[in-house]
């Protein structure tokens, strides 16, 4: 067992996601997670200190720690821990100052504090246009960036919150109900948008499995209805030349993430 | 202008979180992002080389190329670019396969895959989760692990989404109204689950701002009732002794760190 820290003057966002990007590529997973967010002075980090020294001593190993503190006075603390501390502003800014002739700012909580505040309120926009545009609810789609349309329980909802909470992407869903899928062609107030449209497909046996959990024994969780909704969703996107992505074995990150690049929905940061 | 490349395997999250992390430490902001996820083999590779020295020629200064490609033989090819080129598996590996003393497993796109299939499914169940018991819609709280309180247009909907989709944390939000703030008081069936609420405070005058776009000229909107709903509700945080924060300056992220911390609700990946 080892324990892992994930240390941060922020929120811990960067540091959690560098290191378990990192620990993934292990086959163990026997790691023991202590997030610190917002460690912003030499006290805290003697705190840390000591912290990451019991549990090297209580572990037999050396504690990993992921450190994202910004300043070198306070970085320098964990520095002389007994852990293994893997330090990205240490490693990583001197060579982007050199290339950018400039010195950073050394600006604390700065990757996920507000930032730059247009994009941010972009974001909380998008996200309440994702609720009031769920399901179906608005048909209203003349500002969305996406439309998802899939079977009931496809994973639209969560997809188009992760889009516009992450990204600011103004997401829209619709459900492909069996009225619609029986008539074999999407509404019309849909097709009207069709360069906006990206769709959600899942294998049956997973649909089933998933609607069960809902709504035991019901019809809508058949297999049989679920096998049928899903092939006749798929022969929908492939005659109207929608493309898709099944979400079986995809994460909503990875989905957003072919959804970003096939509708050229790059929002930037900067 | 630098064009700033974020490469990945996978989804390219953790390329981006890196890159953004590093250069938001400088005080330029005049970068052109372009995001390369699912970058998987040499081929694929040898394009994105093309692209990143067709900006370096174009900019007049080497393009950042922030890489998480875990495939050495693939990486290979974009450290040959005249890109400034920062990998971080590259870097970091080695010290953990020593200190670990096993070798990586070297697959593609683990970061934000849907690796530990019981943890996303949680998530999933968690958003549902929020979606349902937002905005006071179901009072039963008895499976949550916070409920936020706040005013109207306080940040409880996108702090709940945002806690649910990335920690898998059940969070439900109850607004605090006109009605239950004059009596002093919350709602018995909030008091019921106190070590489970969470505050969320903003300023009047920005509250004032969100809720004018929403209803303007209205009551609902003026500074006068803005002023006193704050007022109000920092009281009752205050007298029940729950813990709160200020979402007038702080992001979503930063908020729901803090009530990770608050209410000692670390979900583990591992």
């Amino acid at each position: 067992m080892r324990t892992v820290f994930y240390i941060s003057d922020g929120t811990g966002i960067t540091s959690e996601t560098l290191g378990r990007s990192l620990l993934t590529q292990f086959d163990t997973t026997n790691f023991q997670e202590v997030r610190i967010p917002f460690l912003d002075s030499a006290e805290k980090a003697a705190a840390a200190r000591l912290q990451i020294d019991a549990a090297t001593q209580t572990d037999g190993g050396r504690a990993l720690v992921f450190n994202t503190v910004v300043d070198p006075k306070v970085s320098s603390v964990l520095a002389a821990s007994e852990g293994l501390v893997i330090d990205l502003f240490g490693q990583f800014l001197p060579v982007l100052e050199s290339e950018l002739q400039s010195k950073s700012v050394q600006a604390v909580g700065k990757a996920h504090g507000i930032g730059n505040k247009k994009s941010y309120d972009a974001r909380i926009s998008a996200t309440n246009y994702a609720l009031s545009h769920d399901d179906g609810v608005s048909t209203n789609y003349q500002d969305s960036d996406v439309i998802l349309v899939g079977v009931s329980r496809s994973g639209k909802t969560p997809t188009c919150l992760y889009l516009a909470l992450h990204y600011g992407v103004r997401a829209a869903n619709f459900p492909l109900t069996e009225d619609e899928l029986n008539g074999g062609s999407a509404p019309q107030a849909l097709m009207r948008y069709r360069h906006k449209l990206f769709g959600l497909t899942i294998t049956p046996s997973r649909l089933h499995s998933i609607r069960e959990k809902r709504r035991p024994g019901s019809r809508y969780a058949s297999s049989r209805r679920c096998s049928q909704e899903v092939a006749e969703a798929e022969m929908l996107f492939k005659s109207r030349r929608i493309p898709f992505a099944d979400t079986t074995d995809s994460s909503i990150e990875e989905i957003a993430s072919r959804i970003l690049v096939a509708l050229d929905l790059e929002k930037h940061f900067f």
